[in-house]
């Protein structure tokens, strides 16, 4: 049985809401400067069941709070002429939008007027349980989370929490929010975690595939106008040793020539589950005239952005172990706690990289610019290159800076993949709707290094080294202990 | 829990395998011309049951007659140096033996001396009664199929019962048979299937991804060397504007070179799990060394092969239904009940086909010239190309001949895909093993209008037409009725 229940702000959730300790730097613009508290018209509202033959096992939790009395803001950039209601405000659903990148999303959206729902089903948290890991930065619930961002800005964030891959749940949040635009972050996103052993691997593919196929039958059955804005990865491509570009090439072949899809070649579970999404979407767009976006991003790095800073209760999370956490985000904390930097293998492998910052910036530009009906569209979503010596050497520079004194070492590699190789992938497209990076020098010190010097009595430095390795995965399900 | 059940020849068994009424045309030379029967040493065994927790839904058949009694000959292609044990027959396991493919193959290796089980979960039986469709010629029970094969030949195919998306089904069936060879046709295989509706999209891409994930880390944990046959389709690769390779292309761009995968455009959930499989396939032949084949299948025709035609409780199925029934199969039985042809929209669609007696060709040439250890091989596996409206051509003339009137008409075409198009695809490897191609206007009377005239009562004219439409699909649960 599905539940409403309401999670708009309360006298306990704005007395908890806390004045944050670190200085409001750029969200000042957006902090109200007076805070209205509204109850939940109907707190418990029971949704039609359809005929439900056994128990449930979700719940849908969404504020009653009508949104038409939240006094959105238009959109940023501006509602496209081609969707239904161009004058309404846009309603946004983010998928996985208590992760890492989804939570950032789904608040800088909310802040720029979008009517923003969150769906998860908070595995990303159970995760971090069974495998004995924790984020560096301290987390809240997701509950609180938006009980203070209610309180801190007077905008209501939607949560519905269950599991896509329950097509039922997902229809009611469908039928519930109307969605106008997807952002689909909610995958399982970790490669080593894909390469633990054959279970997980099975439900990388099997969680990634199947909930990305029901997003794409909800949108034709309940929302065929809406706009999947749908999370891929770089690594889907590998590392050809010819020009990367953006999802398409056009090949000139014994005297003829096509554009066709750009070949992938992805190295774990987790990068194929893209592979298998972003074929899957491409399919439905042709077939159903899906209006789809593939955001095929680098990695994200930085904690901050201008609306997670604005209160400690919504700050990111910080992942640095050694299956979620990226070798970036190892590095600095390696060097606050003064760990030697762990280089996995030669360190020539190079990858695509871009600030969190950069990721809310591009997810608004791909909603407010949205595809074509039928149109699959991809970007490739970064803003810089570096390799791992690359990271190793400004980490090591940025450390001195701070007076740390910074060490690196080679470890053996737990990956199959090139240590030495050429890797030079297209990014214009983003750049050219308005894209304004930021760059890593610039936010090592005050996004990254310095979360890892405050919290590093948080750290747990058996999580630093790899536990996975792409070649022993085996059929035994391993408990990963730090 | 799982058993052991004999499926070895018994008296009853070789009193219910008639004389086949047809004659026996290619089979003469390895009918034995004395039968022996050999009872099983012990049938009912039970194996070791591992911790499991709740019960079982699958049960395992497999005859106890030990291999080494049944004086197998040596392969006809020899086995290749590189195998562990090179001296031996090899061993094969045929997943999807009970299928229209898998039956063919699984005795054409038998007959050909290797060692074969069939692992087979039987829902393909399933979907005829579920779907109320049937094959035209009569099929028997797999147990019987196997009886009457141990009669006429005193050769012995293992049979397991069970799913392969079952790990633990697997294992058993792995360390049981020890298979230095799998050939994977256990899937989901029909298009329209995976587009009657979402929970059979969903079932399609779960079915037979993980099915094959299964298979490669059943290969990876038990029997590392063993040589992966995977039967993909070359609806994989569309129809592009340019010349279709055999799984690589070699790409030049911005004055740089690669051989790359060849780009796939698939258009059915159907034909993208088999991208997905062959990509995940890929990934593993490069980080754990496994040895695959990925035989790119064009449409397969024809009901006879050498073995098949032995007796009629060997009979292979032939679908002419508008789920499982090719184009091809439909036109035949369309002819033979004065049924026009029902050509999809223009008729222009070009597919690249094969007799069945090519397909079981192609796959002893791959098993007796196996990859090598981490080499992930592509073939294309047809030997002529046609268009929809040269197969209504074909038929008409040859209906005629034997005095059938034959007439074609165009229906909307229920699927999404070019109707006038640029095909050409290669198919030069395996040829260049060996295989010498049956060309259809050869088969077309021998093996398929003469099947569907003989079998005309037995038409269910209710089954022919397109139930299925790639655009209309939805999320509700649909019962197909004839």
């Amino acid at each position: 049985m599905a539940h409403l229940l309401s999670t708009s702000c309360s006298i306990k959730v704005s007395s908890g809401c806390r004045p944050y300790s670190l200085p409001l730097k750029q969200g000042l613009s957006t902090f109200p400067t007076s805070l209205t508290f509204q109850a939940s018209e109907s707190p418990f509202t029971r949704l039609v069941s359809r005929g439900e033959k056994h128990q449930r096992n979700y719940t849908v939790h969404a504020t009653t709070l009508p949104v038409s009395k939240e006094g959105p803001t238009q959109p940023s950039s501006g509602s496209h002429q081609t969707l239904k209601e161009p004058s309404k405000p846009q309603r946004v659903m983010v998928i996985g939008g208590d992760g890492y990148c989804g939570w950032a999303t789904a608040l800088h959206l909310s802040n720029k007027g979008y009517e923003v729902a969150i769906v998860d089903s908070l595995v990303r948290r159970l995760f971090d349980h069974q495998l004995g890991i924790d984020s560096l930065t301290p987390i809240h619930s997701i509950h609180n989370r938006l009980r203070c961002w209610k309180s801190l800005t007077g905008k209501t964030i939607e949560l519905f929490i269950g599991d896509i891959c329950d097509f039922e749940f997902l229809s009611e949040t469908f039928k519930l929010f109307e969605p106008d635009a997807v952002v689909h972050f909610g995958e399982q996103r970790s490669a080593p975690y894909s390469m633990i052993d054959r279970s997980r691997a099975v439900y990388t593919q099997q969680n990634n595939v199947i909930g990305t196929l029901n997003v794409l039958f909800a949108i034709k059955e309940f929302r065929e106008q809406c706009h999947l804005v749908k999370l891929g990865t770089m690594g889907e491509y590998g590392t050809p040793n010819i020009d990367i570009e953006e999802g398409y090439i056009t090949i000139t072949h014994n005297g003829r020539t096509d554009t066709l899809p750009y070949p992938k070649q992805a190295s774990s579970f987790y990068h194929l589950s893209k592979v298998h999404d972003s074929n899957n979407i491409a399919f439905t767009c042709k077939a159903w005239g899906i209006r789809a976006t593939d955001l095929n991003q680098g990695v994200v790095y930085g904690v901050r952005t201008d609306e997670t800073e604005m209160h400690e209760e919504l700050c990111n999370r910080f992942d640095y172990d050694g299956v979620f956490g990226t070798a970036l985000n190892r590095f600095c904390v390696q060097a606050a706690v003064g760990h030697p930097l762990t280089v996995y293998g030669k360190g020539g492998q190079t990858r695509a990289f871009l600030d969190i910052r950069d990721t809310v910036q591009c997810v608004e530009l791909a909603i407010a610019n949205p595809a074509q009906p039928g149109e699959f569209r991809v970007f490739n979503q970064f803003t810089e290159r570096f390799s791992i010596n690359d990271l190793a050497t400004l980490v090591t520079k940025a450390g001195e800076k701070l007076g740390l004194n910074v060490q690196s070492i080679s470890v053996p590699n737990p990956r199959v993949e090139a240590e030495e190789h050429y890797y030079n992938p297209k990014h214009t497209k983003l750049v050219e709707l308005g894209l304004k990076p930021h760059i890593l020098s610039d936010s090592l010190l005050d996004s990254l290094l310095n979360f890892a010097i405050k919290y590093k009595d948080r750290v747990d430095t058996k999580q630093i080294m790899p536990s996975v390795s792409w070649r022993k995965i085996g059929v035994k399900t391993r408990t990963i202990t730090a």
